[in-house]
């Protein structure tokens, strides 16, 4: 598999050879479980105090703020049924804000909670794929009680003004005299983008070890003191109470190790990768003019470029990359198998005609001049052959 | 770490090597995300199926029915509230029957529950710890929409009679005339037990890899086709839509390899654990012969010896087993950190001077003659100074 040409980091990342061999050692003969009391329990038990503090220490946070969970998709699901439940409990409300153009973790937790009697709120965005920041006022109301926004969109590389959303969000809550926990799904962007919390401005936070050269099956869940949560996986005490069942310990060490790692090299990981994707995007336009970058093209990933190519398929386009030892995507890798166009452009406007042929490329400073140029002497006979495809009726 | 003698495989058990060397491709190259399309992400995906044949294989079922989760506590979570939630939606019930004596991601699973409205039937054990056949009839009611029984016991080892209970609770459900599904809590004795489905009379089965050799972070959910279920992991659409999030590839492909290791070996580990369990025993009850055997001596798993020091302290024992280099535990290494004396016991009318003074030796095929010799050798010290420090009035 190594003579792939990896055009979809987005999607997954290879593990970075320093994490698995700090792992390797909880895969051998560290194998305690950190919940007994022996010798052997408490190695892997520090081995986990000690990756709980390079994580808060990332997330300018205190370690008893940091849940590890088995992923992204499990720390979104947490975040938001957790904090919706106690507030519903509590009697404090059941009204979610969120945005158009989340990840399915996030819409599919909150149709989850629609069941439970929740009302949810999708903020708009525009063309460029910013939330529309004067909706967050009129969707916040006396019965809201969380906020879930991404920060770095996975399908278009979008990100949103973190900072900024969350101080229109404190001063709509401090008018309607109320807490409204702000969570965020900061999946996508951890290798370019700060994971200081503070400086997002919010009160949870989502993480996904595989997207930044971590373990699959890995993750975190930042939660602000104070937030209301009621734990979704009952059990046994680990994490505080906050999640239960025994630690992954490999996982863990793993995920704290690759997120030091992503977060010390992001200015260096965004000026290598915004140089190689400028490139690659110039190439895509002059070799076929008519095709179109979704989303804002300043505030975006560095890593990221989504195109469509009007009156084409992108399952077609996918394939005949693949033949050609390209791997790409059609926006998310979640959606690939469902096959419905993307909500995220949809809800950016783009017609469905152009939704429907919509590559993503995602890369990484692995990626090379050369793998660029393969994809580029590629792409347009691709994109020319399944035009010609759609255009053809089935015989 | 080598040195420790090992008396805690009911905690955790190492993993297996070959097992590991089975998962170090997905910890390397083969790294693509199973949901994308192209030929990296076939090899992911392809070797999920085949991790999935080989768990339907053995546990009797269609692939279909096997779910791969983060471990043992998730996949207990998702079936107690999946199936319970599901259930309450189309206002089928809320009443859920247990055994006092579950673990306590059962039982909390079940304390979650009420929150939500349903209530909780406890079946009562005997001091045998056997779950009482005649209870089940009272207990089971035209609310009734779970029943969750655990196999084998963590702490004593007592296994069920899972077919009689099975059949007690269809012809129940028959009486009553409407579907109750049966889960149990399979975590324990995979290693001893056989996993069929069928054989077992369950509708969900709950597995966790890291007891049987697999990695920690890994299990299975067991999902009879029919049985009513709300997925509790909202996402994307893997695992069919009842588990959302990106697999834990390498974790899946251990979990199944560990569960063919163990479920093709589990003749030769019972009759080799049951040989060297039974030295054990014989030696503690001669050592010391006030100690009291907690469970069925006969309906037992074959690695398991659970012994109550009336008069001693659990904790101090095991403090002093630890400074010897011998790991046990005090029943269950989730219960360590709060320190309270089991709930199995007081289930089972151990006493409570009894129950705090118990420790769990549980044993593998790696275990020795001269292991066993050097904890009979450190025992009964180890008694004697923790009576003697109980009994003294601290200064």
């Amino acid at each position: 598999m190594n003579d792939t040409i990896y055009f979809d980091y987005a999607a997954t990342t290879p593990l970075h050879p320093d994490v698995r061999d700090a792992m390797l050692p909880y895969l051998n003969d560290e194998f305690g479980n950190p919940s007994a009391t022996y010798a052997l329990a408490q190695a892997a038990q520090e081995a986990i105090d000690s990756a709980r503090a390079t994580v808060a220490d990332l997330l300018g946070c205190s370690p008893n703020e940091v849940i590890f969970t088995s992923g992204g998709t499990e720390s979104i699901n947490a975040a938001i049924k957790g904090v919706a439940f106690a507030q519903q409990l509590a009697r404090a409300g059941n009204q979610i804000t969120t945005s158009a153009i989340e990840h399915h973790a996030v819409l599919h937790s909150c149709q989850y909670l629609e069941k439970f009697g929740f009302e949810i709120t999708h903020l708009p965005v525009g063309q460029d794929g910013l939330v529309q920041m004067s909706s967050i006022s009129s969707a916040l109301n006396e019965d809201t009680v969380l906020v879930s926004i991404m920060t770095a969109n996975n399908e278009v590389g979008v990100i949103q003004p973190m900072a900024e959303l969350s101080r229109a969000i404190r001063e709509r809550a401090s008018h309607l005299n109320r807490q409204i926990p702000f969570h965020t799904d900061a999946v996508q962007g951890a290798n370019a983008l700060s994971v200081n919390v503070d400086a997002l401005g919010v009160d949870a936070l989502s993480l996904s070890a595989h997207k930044f050269g971590g373990p699959k099956g890995a993750g975190v869940l930042y939660l602000r003191r104070g937030t209301p949560f009621l734990s979704q996986q009952s059990g046994g005490g680990q994490e505080r109470q906050r999640r239960a069942g025994t630690e992954n310990v490999a996982g863990i060490v793993g995920t704290a190790m690759a997120l030091e790692i992503a977060q010390s090299s992001r200015q260096n990981y965004s000026a290598e990768c915004q140089e190689l994707r400028d490139a690659l995007l110039s190439g895509i336009m002059a070799a076929i003019p008519d095709a179109t970058l979704n989303g804002d093209a300043e505030r975006r990933l560095p890593n990221n470029v989504n195109v469509s190519f009007s009156g084409s398929d992108a399952r077609i386009m996918l394939e005949l990359l693949d033949e050609a030892g390209i791997a790409a995507s059609a926006g998310s890798a979640c959606n690939e198998e469902t096959l419905e166009p993307s909500h995220v452009l949809l809800a950016m406007d783009v017609p469905l005609s152009r939704a429907v042929g919509t590559l993503r490329f995602s890369i990484s400073r692995r990626t090379t001049q050369s793998d660029i140029d393969r994809l580029l002497e590629v792409l347009p006979g691709v994109v020319d052959k399944s035009r010609l495809a759609a255009a053809t009726p089935a015989s």
